[in-house]
């Protein structure tokens, strides 16, 4: 049984039901789940000021839980940066707790990981995953255990038939998230500076003109060329125009390989889908493809995050 | 009469109709058009390949033109910035060509502002102003005269009745144009580094929260410290989501005066609407505020960049 605070830094839980479902889900799994007295506050868009929204996560902090999740993403962080409670976070990380979230989520990481060097992880949340009508995926929930009893160690999925095969790469710095959120971060101090990266990347309602727009920012900012690997997640739920005329995602994937020497994988279980796999923001990963799977391989230690 | 070159350096033109009126508009003004031959060509979304159009922008600065104008915006300059001929253009610039456009376009004025030094102009484009269905706006048409004729020496418009009033400050920096593109450079060294600056910023499509979301990026990179005056022009045609509840344009701009010691200046006429002052790209100025109007002055040199 693990202890789960449950917390809403970013944006309004509109969906009261979806969050009770997935608490009583949660609760039916064996979890104690502990909602913060916050959790569905609203403040026009935000789920309360951004006063209520620090005090929730220095709650969440001094919890002691071994999971803090996010009720849910939307958009809050960006404004909390520079006052998040980085030292308090990284205790809680050091004592073990686990946090956990994705979408605007990845401020939070990526900021923790720039100013901490503690890994935080990618993965569902209360309201899209645990509380979803047709039930929580079964792949999300079997990584969320992994997580729950200590036995995360690695994931993998069968990649696209186009992308590279055959190769491996030791000790490379795992991080990444939702696209936006990571170009929204690049000048600021809240981007990590990785050298020999392994980064992962999803978004949701951004067309692929916008996709290949924020990975030229990224390119002329220097940050592909300091990746090794770059793992493609799910980029959905965008309306094709009548301008694209065939630039789809592909003609994007086509246009990044000719731009980077990273390795481009496609395929990895998560983003705005249902099947998330959990990854460790921040942790040194050995990263392995034979065939047409891919492994991604983390150790035990997974409190520090290595980049430099 | 003015030697005016068409190029299309971003999206392809779809309504050629609208781009054949704006055509003849500018001739019937008495101006010489001059369309380059690939101006019509499309390679799935783009006006042609990345080289077709960087061709263009390259027969542009040789054409000897008094303006080259866009035919339209759209996407497509990011992906050209470190292949620009910032020489030829510089040339074409000291030699009186001014470069005019809008939306995409404020890449290529930002890249050639923080390359070379040199003044491109913020203003109208062929398809979306000179070629609407029903005119071209007066107050852009004007203004765009005043360019052709060499009388362009500032502007002036209505402020909002919240902005500030009785202020004037000298020597600053004018620079901007659309927010997504501009936060699209931040980090890429197409950004200019300007200090004391006058910042315009409009954009289209795009929620409050996301341009709150881009103003933090600004914000977080210390670009906003920068910056003595901020303008804002329009911020249009998004949709309101369930999840904003009161959370509009007004909030975004109530939150960036709490954020920023630069005044805060709304009502330029500028964006994707059909009012558009021209405004010169990296010229130095001097603003005025007088009860309700603001002036925005520069001096008959506008070739070269001025920023530290």
């Amino acid at each position: 049984m693990s202890h789960i605070y449950l917390l809403s830094p970013s944006s309004a839980v509109r969906d009261k039901a979806a969050l009770r479902r997935g608490v009583k889900r949660l609760e039916a799994a064996g979890h104690q789940v502990e909602v913060d007295a916050h959790a569905l506050n609203r403040d026009t868009r935000f789920a309360g000021t951004d006063t209520e929204r620090l005090a929730a996560i220095k709650r969440a902090a001094a919890s002691g839980a071994d999971t803090v999740m996010t009720t849910r993403g939307g958009y809050g962080l960006s404004r909390l940066l520079p006052a998040l409670p980085y030292k308090a976070i990284a205790k809680s990380i050091d004592k073990g707790t686990h946090w956990v979230g994705f979408s605007d989520f990845t401020a939070f990481s990526l900021a923790v990981m720039t100013k901490t060097r503690r890994v935080t992880w990618a993965g569902p949340a209360v309201v899209e995953d645990f509380g979803a009508l047709d039930g929580v995926d079964e792949i999300t929930d079997l990584c969320f255990d992994d997580l729950m009893t200590h036995m995360s160690e690695g994931t993998g999925w069968r990649i696209g038939k186009d992308d590279p095969t055959a190769f491996s790469a030791q000790g490379l710095t795992l991080w990444g998230g939702n696209l936006s959120m990571i170009t929204s971060l690049v000048g600021t101090p809240y981007l990590p500076a990785v050298t020999r990266g392994a980064l992962f990347i999803e978004d949701v309602a951004e067309a692929p003109y916008r996709i290949e727009r924020m990975l030229t920012q990224l390119l002329h900012a220097g940050i592909l060329a300091n990746q090794r690997v770059i793992f493609l997640g799910a980029f959905n739920r965008f309306t094709a125009s009548p301008q694209d005329r065939g630039y789809g995602l592909k003609a994007v994937i086509a246009w990044l390989r000719t731009h980077t020497k990273a390795r481009v994988i496609t395929g990895l279980p998560f983003g705005h889908v249902p099947t998330k796999v959990l990854l460790p923001v921040g942790q040194t990963v050995d990263v392995a493809a034979t065939g047409r799977e891919v492994l991604v391989l983390w150790s035990h230690d997974h409190t520090h995050a290595h980049h430099h």
